[in-house]
Formats: structure tokens, C-alpha cells, sequence
């Protein structure tokens, strides 16, 4: 990747409206990430409707946080509708080892939507891959963490599991690795207070979809530049709080960094190489 | 209208609770811009306790955003609960030209809810008119904008809807049209950037509810009054903005400067004409 | 109760996972308030997930805000096996005097769920101890206020309650009172402004939930340090307000006091006696 800033730069161009069927804890937020990159965002949910909405859209974000029956029909028709048109399609598989009807809904979207990208912590992306996994809740397993030590195996998990899927898979934590079946990108940035905002998962994988939409020809760039920005988002609302400021200045910060963030300055602030 | 700080004051001085049937997206910034003014929120969807809900409140706010086939019989039986109490009823027809679904069920509202008032964007409005709408996800169609050339276009098409509904119709956008059969006023006023914060216009159809509880007698005036303060607070919040600060932050900034409007305030920001 | 401080330096230490079965309207701040004070949040609420996910928990926090039929099963089935499993068990009965859906639903859950803890507003913790309440909506009926001159009807109607049912009841208002079956703590503290904050309470009875994780010998002593918390946040928060904020800024305030509170700050800041 040349130039992670001009994969920004097409966002704010093209402007895309993402469709987004996912939980309500974050959705607020999710909708204000996407018009802070310059992006559309529409929540739709019904099966009466999931798969019209996303025929309107550009790209599709499916997210399994606070999953319910009543939608899963709509994450399917919806999915399937943006493949025959061709729109990408991101999954959050938010805590898919905490629940057997998260795990069941996931295998049965793994297998009838094709994704251009799946982005999720290490312990979610484990079990989606159906590799033992002590997952619980929606956060990553501490056991799990990808270390220097372990980023090896890590990385032949995932680009093996990018290879069966044809997927961009994206894992995230104090190291980011985005991969398809052949390359690995590694994305160091971010900071760890990110995991005490809620949502900033979920943000990352709308971001995602609005990425893949202004830069559909090279899908595991476009995944590790909305990576690289949310990373930078993270630095520079950081350094921005004020004393006795937490993580609901944070959340707010981060999203703002989103908002103002230009394509030279992601040029400048992005740490990825190909490893 | 000669004062529309009164309008504000007599929302302060009432309280009206006023009962959400919304989406989740917005639901959080709906309840405290209610809080904000004066007024007391309530959020119920549930078909088992709709109408009953309603019963107990001032007024009734049906937002069709993340519409559900769970709860259209909610939005059905609480508005013909409201109608049957005389409660001012607020119609938001989220994105109704984005779906079917949204589309069959605006209709039946339509024909079996009077509405006081209903809000939306000129795309929204078009759809909900049946004319010919390009709409497409939940914000306006640019083709669609009022501007000063096509203003008499938009307002006999607001004019006769509000004949044919009885309801005050506020299309709000660039430039604000509020009009009942007869009269109509333009408001100037707010600021683009409020399109880059989801659910200002969400917010915007709940705080006219309350001014329609809190004035019952003069409902076009107390539409147009709502308009006025919600513009008002998108210009109050900006010049508030400290640099660096994104759509996040004004979002906080827009309520908050509700929360510290007073009457004569608004009546010296209001920039609003019978045209 | 000797240390307060204390009771919240167990929280940070056992960093409990509290599974919230709860509104959608302030689902984010419960989840942002609980990542603060060091715990950690899930939201799951459908009735093939519900019971599972509270296995893999450390606690669980029911709340009725919008009430959804297709969640009762969840409440119960979620309530039930965090009593198998010895889980403590928060019930928040957000507006049960307004209708007979959510008074049902109670009842129902207070037959059949052992609660370690129910905190809410006079009016409802009223209804739910079935005497007569002219609750309307969620905020409490100015009428039922607690002041000093009722005091101790309020006291022996909680203290009564909290006998019958063996949980801890938490009635919090602008005087908070917290009650086992023999021992009532009074709590002043607060500021009479969070109330133009929607979910405040929603946040104080998931964070109820988490100091009860954390300290599931000293139930009454847990509820009252996790009481004291909330309000003396609602204090340090509004401290930090500049000129021009309002509710918004304070909600976010709020939070990150709690975000920032260290265990001696609370022991010095808790107002509570055993009266």
C-alpha cells in the first residue's frame, strides 16, 4: 500500500451510505462515525424491509452484537442481497463465544453471504474460525492476546481462515493484523484505553464497509487504511483530553478525530508494513 | 406569531411528558433534548402497553427510523389512543422513501392517525405526498433541496397536504418551511453541519410534540417556534465549538444550548416570516 | 459500614462481567459507566441467548425500560439461571406504574427470580411493594417525594419490602435510602440536576450489579457504596461543568467521574448513615 490517505480521500468523495443491521448498545455512534468520515449511514433491521434497504446502499455492515431472532433474517436476506449486487459486506461477529445462537448465526451467514471482510478481536475471530477458543463476553480473552511471541501463529490463523472465506479478515487489539490469503498487514497504533469506550469495535467495522465502498478494487488495502485511521483516530483523541476527562470524553474525541481527519494527516500518522 | 419565546416559556412551565414510539439510534438524544427543554420523555414500543402508555401522557412523538414489524401495531394503536384523548400527535417519516415496508406503513398511519403535525425532510414530505420522490436512505435527495428559486413549488405542495391531513407540515432543511392550509412560514436559520449529526431531525420532531402539548391552541405557531429553537441551538452550539471539536461534540453542544435557552433568548435568535 | 472505598476497590480488582438485560435508550451509558468503573459490560437479550449468556457473567442486571414482550422470556429465563448459579441479580422496574404490561412483567419476575438488589425511584419501588402510587411515566411523582418529615413511612415501607422479597431495596431520589430487612442506610448526596439526565438510574443499578460481583458478603453495604459512587459523581461531575453546559456535558461528566474515582476519593466523598 502506497498511499493509506488517498483510501480516505475517496470516502469523503464518494460518500457512501452504509447499511447497518446492528445492536443497539452502539448504534448512535456507528451513525455518527460514518457522517463524521463523510459517509451515510441507515439502520435498518426488519425482514420486511433489510433487503431494499441494502439494494439502496453502497456497502453492508452486519454486526452480532445484542443479536435477536427477530433479525436474523435480515442479516441473511440482507447479506445475500448485497452479494448478487455485488456491495461489500462486513461482519462483526461481536462475542460469537459467548452464546451457541451467536455461534449458530455466524456458521449459517459464513455460509450462504460471501464477506469482503470480517473484522473482530482475536478470541471472536478464533471461534469463528473453529479453533478452540475461551472466549466470554465481548471482549477478547487476555489468553488470546497477540503478542510478538505468538503474532506468527496468529497470522497463519487468520490468513488461512481469509484463504477458506475469500474474506479480508481483520483482527484488532494492542496489534492489528489485516490479511487475505496471501498478505498480512500489521498495524501498530491505538491505544488501549480504546477498549473502555464501548463500540469502538463496531465503529472500526462500519468504517470498514464505508472504506471497502470508495475503494473496491483492493479490498485488503482499503480494510488496513480504515484500520491505520481508526488507530490514529485513538492517538489524537487521546491527546486531546483534557485532566479528569475519561472514556465518555474519549468516545467523543475519538469520533471528532474521524471528523477532521484529512488524507495527508492519516498519510502521516498510519504505522503499517507488510511483515 | 408575535412572541415565540412564549411558546418555549409555557414548555418549561407545563412539563409535558411526552411519549416516543422512535428508533434506537437516536433514542438516547431524543430523551435528553426532551429533558433539555423541559419536557419529560417516555420511550414504550411495545404493543401490549402502547396505547396505555399514551393514555398517561401530553403527547405522542411516532418515529418510523429502525421501523419494526413488532411495533407497527404500536404506532397504529397509540396514535388513534392520542387522537381519541386529544393529544397533539407528531409524525417523523424516517427515510419513507428508502423501503416499502416504511412506505405501506406511513400510508396507514395516514389513514387511520390524524396527525398535528408531521416532520421530515422535502424528500420525506415528496414521498409522504405521493409525488415523485428520488429518496434514497434517510437524508434528503440534493435534487430535491428547497432553494429560493423552487421555494413556491415547495410550499403549495406543503400547503395542500396540510389541507388534505389537517396537519401542520415542517419540512426542514437548508432553508425551513412550516405550514398549515392556509399560511406558511419560512424559517432561516440552523446550520448545514447539523446533517453530519445523526438524529438533530429525530430530535427535532420530539421537541415539537412538546411545544404542541404546551400550545395546544396555536399549533402552526408553535411548530414554527420548535423550528426556530432548534436552529437556533445548531447556531449557538457551532459558535460554542472549540477547535478540533467534531460532530460529536456539537451534537452535545446543540442540546445543551437548549437546556440554557431561555424565551427571550429565542425570541431574539428566531428568523422566521410568514412568506 | 466501615470503608466505602473499599467496596469499589474490589470492583477494579475483580473487573466483574455484568450481562444487562436493558432499554435501548440508555443502553450505551450503562455500558460506558460500567466500562468505567472498571467492569465490563454485555448486552444480550434474546430468549435463545439470555439464560447462556448470564452463565458465562458475573452478574446480572434486568431492566424494564422499554419493555419489550419479546424480551419477558429473557428477563426470566436470565433471572432464573443467575439464581442457579448464585449470581446476584438487579432489577430496575423503570416506570412499572405505567401500565399493566410492566406491572405484570414485575410480578412475575418477583415471583419466580430471587433479587439480590431493586433500585429505583420512590413511585416505582411504591408500585412494586403494591400500595397505591400515582406513578405516571418513569420519574417519580412529586408527590411521593421523600422528605425529612416522611422519612420513616418511606423507611418502613422499604425495610418491609426488602424483608418479603430478601433483596437489598435502593430508593433513590434527592434523599437515597438503602435497606435491608433490619438496617436502612440514608444517602445525601447527588445533585438534583441528574435527573435531566436520562439514565441515570439505569447506570446506578448496573453498576449495583457490579459492586455486588465484587463484594457478595456485604449485600446492604455493597448497594449503599455503590449509591454513594453514582451521587458523588453526580457532585465531582457537576463541579467540572464549564459556563454554557448542560445535560449532555453532565452526562458525560458523570461518567467520567466514576471513570476517574479512586477508592480513597469515594471514602472521603460518601455521605451515608446508618439512621
Amino acid at each position: 500500500m502506497t498511499a493509506p490517505g488517498l483510501y480516505l480521500d475517496r470516502v469523503r468523495q464518494k460518500q457512501p451510505l452504509v447499511h447497518n443491521i446492528t445492536n443497539y448498545v452502539t448504534a448512535n455512534d456507528v451513525a455518527n462515525l460514518l457522517l463524521a468520515v463523510g459517509a451515510r449511514p441507515i439502520m435498518a433491521d426488519d425482514p420486511a424491509e433489510a433487503a431494499q434497504i441494502t439494494a439502496g446502499c453502497d456497502a453492508l455492515h452486519l454486526n452480532l452484537g445484542t443479536l435477536s431472532s427477530r433479525t436474523v433474517p435480515s442479516l441473511l436476506s440482507a447479506g445475500q442481497a448485497a452479494n448478487r449486487l455485488g456491495h461489500p459486506v462486513v461482519l462483526d461477529p461481536v462475542g460469537v463465544g459467548a452464546s451457541d445462537f451467536r455461534a449458530k448465526t455466524a456458521r449459517e451467514l459464513l455460509k450462504t453471504v460471501k464477506f469482503s471482510a470480517v473484522r473482530g478481536n482475536i478470541s471472536e475471530i478464533r471461534t469463528l474460525a473453529a479453533l478452540h477458543s475461551a472466549a466470554h463476553g465481548v471482549d477478547a480473552d487476555p489468553a488470546d492476546a497477540i503478542t510478538e511471541d505468538r503474532m506468527d501463529a496468529a497470522k497463519d490463523l487468520i490468513r488461512s481462515f481469509a484463504r477458506r472465506t475469500g474474506a479480508v479478515i481483520a483482527v484488532t487489539g494492542a496489534v492489528d493484523l489485516v490479511a487475505d490469503g496471501q498478505r498480512c498487514f500489521v498495524v501498530r497504533g491505538g491505544r488501549p484505553e480504546m477498549g473502555r469506550v464501548t463500540g469502538t469495535g463496531c465503529q472500526l467495522s462500519a468504517l470498514t464497509a464505508a472504506f471497502l465502498a470508495a475503494n473496491p478494487d483492493e479490498p485488503l488495502e482499503a480494510v488496513t487504511a480504515a484500520v491505520c485511521a481508526m488507530d490514529l483516530a485513538g492517538e489524537l483523541g487521546w491527546d486531546r483530553l483534557a485532566p479528569g476527562e475519561g472514556n465518555m470524553a474519549y468516545r467523543d474525541r475519538i469520533i471528532d478525530s474521524i471528523y477532521h481527519m484529512t488524507g495527508s494527516q492519516l498519510e502521516k500518522g498510519a504505522r503499517f508494513a507488510l511483515e
